[in-house]
């Protein structure tokens, strides 16, 4: 029958989504980029300080890698990734003393990917997995379109977003627990990670039988010594599952190549499994990114520099501001400042729509969204310190003016 | 504590992967992968008819305007999607009458993660899907995935893979049902739905209140008449969602561009929720994709004639082959036939590893992997004309050569 001649359709309600996709949160600072917008337009400038994109220059051997690519079909790659990237990961991980080998890599779509397949290799829909807040706000979206559990734990503000203790930790932990999410470098909080507080992760997860999910995407930005890797511990050598990325080491957030690692072979069997199912990762950045991985300790060095430059001055601006409070933390590129106003959301908003200084204004990051806990973080901010000194340095005294006429300054 | 001294730990045993990671099927064709390398190690030329990955050049446009990318980050782009691939890709449809607003559109990471993203917003764990069967291989792989239990119907293979009857459809139908799945022209029968077939869908889905996920990456492969969109459809226009990729079209499997359409705000909303909970597609990518989508209407011609006359060539020679049975299909690129011998995947595995005919041989993929059903699909195969007439000529010769020579020919 054709359409014309089809019987009349009967119908009470249109289906709707799904429990779960109305639950996924939208971007944090999604609100907020209209009136950001609104706010160039009246020709104010925006120090966006609300993200994590660098202004580093991507290393320029990419785009000549890129550009050099001369095959004349764009074809699917492997499912676990191109054999030389996997080569040149495993490379990179030797010289920073981890003895990974290709075969224990999964090339991912970006670390996100990598996220959202050992929340899916290890958890069943309804299954829970324990992460210290405030914590990556993808995170939740990630768990909740698998059907995933987080059990957030309060990291304490005032003492820097340490490790919460353990009896916290073990205290949410039950049966239908399969992991423990780490981030160090931590993005919102900056936080790393001591050797101790991974001791006691690796511990926990031994003891209960977990699964370690260690994001180190900010692994080489650490600025009071060295990083103490989840694959440093033989304990959990079959339990420890690695989230990597080139994203912010090479400032390539746009490449979306990371990594899944694992010695666990029915992880890394899995996660192939689960790679299959998309195809391949995107054939000409995984090509691009071979030399990224050959880059020298040099190249980190001074990455870490200019970064650790970026923080300092921060920090020194944030302390002299009255009612802000903050430690100051040792690695990633962020941090999370309290700051004396009634509630942070509003405040961010404000500095957009109500707020300039000599033409420019600020934009961060509400802390809220980094919390599972309702209420929590209400007077909190994430700040990104990914602008050059000269332009943070304008920044925070667009900031501090800020704080100084903002009428819900408490 | 450092490692040295922490307390002995005691555990009786490693936490498991997850009951879904367990279930995602591995690759269809992964098992045949070693034993094509062996074959080609001995010095055998394999013809490769057993995946979707064309041989025709990617436009040169797409390598042009990569290499013609000046800016020094390659940077996080919209979550969205790039606004220039948003406008260019909502008037690829106008030009074939579909209306589509740009704001209707979410690119995505491939048709891959338009699937996953169609599944995820349409159904919760548990919840399933109606999709006839065989099926493309990676929808079981996604749904495991995302926790949704696909519903199998069979689709006749000697009237050539049409629509199921509507009685069987409706059988499958419960109360957790969310969705009909279809695909046209399907890959692997080639099958290209009729607009009777389509209005049957759509009046099963108004009735029944379900979305309807319409796979139609390979909408220009379509040799007998035109397509039909679910798109065409205004009594389900809340609930028809596109799937939609640049892979095939456009020989550009490697660069995971895709697309999830749909008119229904909530649908788009949450698109863009799960697209931000992975930040973006790739960048470069998403620009060179640009000027593809403004290839004009003889780019597509040229495509559909070069592979109707795969496809001729091929029918013509396998009607010549004693005992092989197929229909004739009207789209894509694939074709599935029923072969003269016990077991398909035996078969293709003895191709590779006893068989050669004047130092050549071909690789296919056995059916099986196609069905949900135990059983169903064992003397079927999906071949992929993905090779010049030259090539599949010679390919077919040898195949002839392979079931008069196999030992197991019934």
């Amino acid at each position: 029958m054709s359409i014309s001649t089809a019987p009349p359709i009967r119908r009470t309600e249109l289906p709707s989504l799904s429990a779960r996709a109305t639950a996924i949160p939208p971007s944090t600072i999604r609100k907020l980029v209209d009136v950001a917008n609104a706010a160039k337009s009246r020709g104010v400038h925006v120090y966006h300080l609300n993200i994590g994109q660098p202004d580093v220059p991507t290393p320029p051997v990419f785009f000549e890698t890129l550009r050099a690519f001369k095959e004349p079909v764009l074809s699917y790659g492997h499912s676990k990734g191109h054999p030389g990237l996997l080569k040149a990961w495993s490379e990179y991980y030797g010289r920073i003393g981890l003895d990974v080998e290709p075969s224990q890599i999964q090339i991912t779509t970006g670390g996100s990917e990598a996220i959202l397949y050992a929340l899916t290799l290890v958890a069943d829909p309804g299954d829970n997995v324990i992460v210290s807040e405030p914590f990556y706000t993808n995170y939740r979206s990630l768990a909740v379109a698998a059907g995933v559990v987080l059990r957030g734990v309060p990291a304490e503000a005032q003492l820097g977003y340490p490790l919460p203790a353990r009896r916290l930790i073990e205290d949410a932990i039950d049966e239908r627990t399969r992991a423990i999410m780490i981030c160090s470098p931590n993005n919102p909080t900056g936080t790393v990670l001591t050797r101790d507080e991974i001791s006691t992760v690796v511990q926990i997860a031994a003891q209960h039988r977990l699964f370690v999910i260690s994001d180190e995407v900010y692994r080489e930005f650490c600025y009071e010594g060295g990083h103490t890797s989840i694959w440093q511990f033989p304990q959990v050598a079959s339990q420890a599952i690695i989230v990597d990325s080139i994203s912010k080491r090479f400032s390539a957030c746009g490449a979306r190549i990371g990594a899944l690692v694992s010695r666990n072979a029915d992880v890394i069997d899995g996660a192939l499994r689960l790679g299959q199912s998309r195809l391949c990762p995107a054939t000409l950045e995984q090509v691009a990114a071979i030399p990224l991985m050959a880059l020298d300790a040099n190249y980190y060095a001074q990455l870490a520099a200019e970064y650790q430059g970026r923080r300092d001055l921060m920090c020194e601006r944030l302390s002299a501001m009255p009612g802000v409070a903050f430690r100051k933390p040792a690695g990633a590129f962020y941090l999370m400042a309290t700051l004396p106003v009634d509630d942070a959301d509003d405040f961010c908003r404000w500095m957009l729509t109500d707020f300039e200084h000599e033409r420019q204004t600020v934009m961060m990051a509400p802390a809220a969204g980094f919390y599972m806990t309702p209420g929590a973080g209400r007077r909190e901010v994430r700040i990104a310190y990914v602008l050059i000194q000269a332009e943070l340095d304008k920044a925070m005294t667009v900031l501090e003016a800020g704080l100084s006429a903002y009428p819900g300054r408490v």
